[in-house]
């Protein structure tokens, strides 16, 4: 069986030694849903066309969230960031969440574009949920991710 | 149709004003769950048995992740917590996790439950990702909410 | 000569007691301007109209910069800010930003009205400062501040 | 007419892409003053014969404000700051304040720059506030700017 | 044998429920020391007599830091602090630190002293670590805390 | 006498100039203890043999902590850190805390390996207080530095 990296032999958990890997140019898509009812996916299409921009906000957590990833998840090494971009649309089920983020480092960024989209879904929610308490935050992914060691992964 | 009570009349987002709202004792209660394979699910709960215990360092994530909320959502208000636990376990098709917030001020905490929920779960995502990477992070939602002016709100 | 209150009698800086002070309603209203040349001025107004909305942004800014007052300025006191907005708008010379922001508490948020307004300023010039290395953020000051023992304070 | 670059072609705002641009040694150095009267002016001199000494405290503000400058401007990339420095005056109308940042990478440091000036600057308000409630933060602007592809600006 | 309170009956960490306890006064005095050479500890009364003031750099940090320790200590809970005060002297072996921390809440704050103590240490330690590599920050404790339901505290 | 390079000549605190200081490897090791009395060791020994693991909960927030560092220390210089480990265990007298960080860049990492030291510490002493008020954080201090330009530093 494969070994979890981020424990090491007597199981304590550590921030795992990069310092040896090459500095390469990385970049990773992840991609997420906040699935709301009709009503709900109108107002913020209705807000969009006129003013009060849900989908705008929720970019901007997004962009600012994939900044705090190192800070929000234990083991994850900080990174400079060089580009984060997020693409929000309203769906026929929700909101559909892409974000894309890239660097040029030693360690991959997936965990800060799933960090960007989580934050940006998170923010969605908050906006609307006065007038829908059922949503829910779904099919949190990573769709690309290439630059490193272990090649390029793509899927859907 | 109903107002986003986070835009002003000219569309400008803004913080609303929770000045005149009575100070109550609120509770939040949201779920979701990770996704993953047979073997991912394995290794963690061998890890649990033995040493390396995933579920461990994602409730502290959760818990720090809750504490954070104001930081990452834009418009939402600071909050005094007086209160976060989470609950994670291997089910059959990956990590349930489930997190309960309180405190006693003007706003409700369901977004820092479902924070909390988000920030563990992309714990959980972190620390298995070499082994599994077509992993989501899926129905997140609040399950509980009580304490304010709205009422009771209980789903599943 | 007046004493200031952010030193102690041996001249060391505090943080100042306010553990006896009442809790009551505060306001405080700041404003300042970006100061810039009429073709970027002109930029910005066309973004508002189509696309690409540099006043959303920094106001957006400037309601998460209130919340990280205490963070930023080594002596202020953490509070529980119970609304926060900004309203920019493009003048004759520049950008136009007020901040308006409320708590409820022991020591007021004249810091927070004009760390909001600060931020919001810095925001605009980060994004408009590829085509104007000329601009100057000016006239940072607070024009209303109430609710506490010193009483009212107005002024323009 | 020119572009914004923190936008792309459907408005939506970005962090910009830096992963292209070279890796260079830059600086920059930023000014801008809080004017107050001359009571307030000479109980900060005084401060500093004796103890109680604001324009120290301001100036560690603004040294820590700088590192926190991707943290408050939206679109701002992280940077590995490799010196600040910032000077503080009393002059004849109030407090005079340049901040001198530098960095190796991929990206100027002028916003950090101007954020440890208005950091400092909020500081400086701060301490004095009690005694002084006509303060202003003016003429914060870039006056040097060196290192990266668009070459030497300097200004005063 | 007692409980340790931050483990539920299943052994899970959690930030225990505060909601119920009374809001009251609470104040906490802890202390510690930074042990160096003669030498060392000559620079730092040197410093302080003309220019560049340690002791002066490390409470400001110790101020900043006590505000940050519900962001450090994972199951701290946050808590508005109404008081910070630090004491920095020289003695015969190097530098003594004590911190005052006041709050009006449902918790304690001898955590923030002590972060405070901690912070403020390892910024001497920091400053002048390049003369000495020999120091060592010790006997960091509880000195007095009171207002809680526990009763009073005193120690030295 | 030697000077304290955090300080210019006039005595102004600022963050040094390291830009023309070679990228090399880094590592640091610190060291520290809790002290404390022998029911409240045996409560710690317990918690692991059973659950409710004080030392995983307090190494997690070291790792996290020797993040902060740069935000926490006023004249430290932001690091992107490689590695990070803590390892805790239960002795004669206490709890035994070591750390060890690892970064490539233009300055070493010992006050980031003793930050982790010392917010291990204080995690420790957060969960075991309720049962033990008269804890002791001792001897924190570095025991191996090597890969800058002063060369290794080696101690016990």
């Amino acid at each position: 069986m494969a070994k979890l990296t981020h424990f090491d032999d007597s199981g304590a958990a550590h921030m795992v030694d990069v310092s040896e890997k090459p500095v390469t140019s990385r970049v990773a898509v992840a991609k997420g849903r906040v699935i709301m009812n009709a009503e709900t996916r109108a107002m913020i299409e209705e807000g969009r066309a006129k003013k009060g921009d849900v989908l705008a906000v929720a970019r901007l957590a997004g962009i600012m969230g994939a900044k705090k990833t190192s800070d929000l998840i234990p083991l994850c090494h900080p990174l400079a960031i060089s580009k984060v971009s997020l693409d929000l649309e309203v769906t026929d089920d929700g909101v559909m969440i892409e974000a894309t983020v890239k660097t040029t480092g030693q360690t991959g960024v997936e965990m800060e574009a799933l960090t960007a989209v989580n934050v940006a879904a998170l923010t969605v929610y908050d906006m609307v949920k006065a007038v829908d308490k059922t949503m829910q935050i779904s099919d949190v992914r990573v769709v690309l991710k290439d630059g490193g060691k272990s090649g390029r992964f793509e899927s859907e």
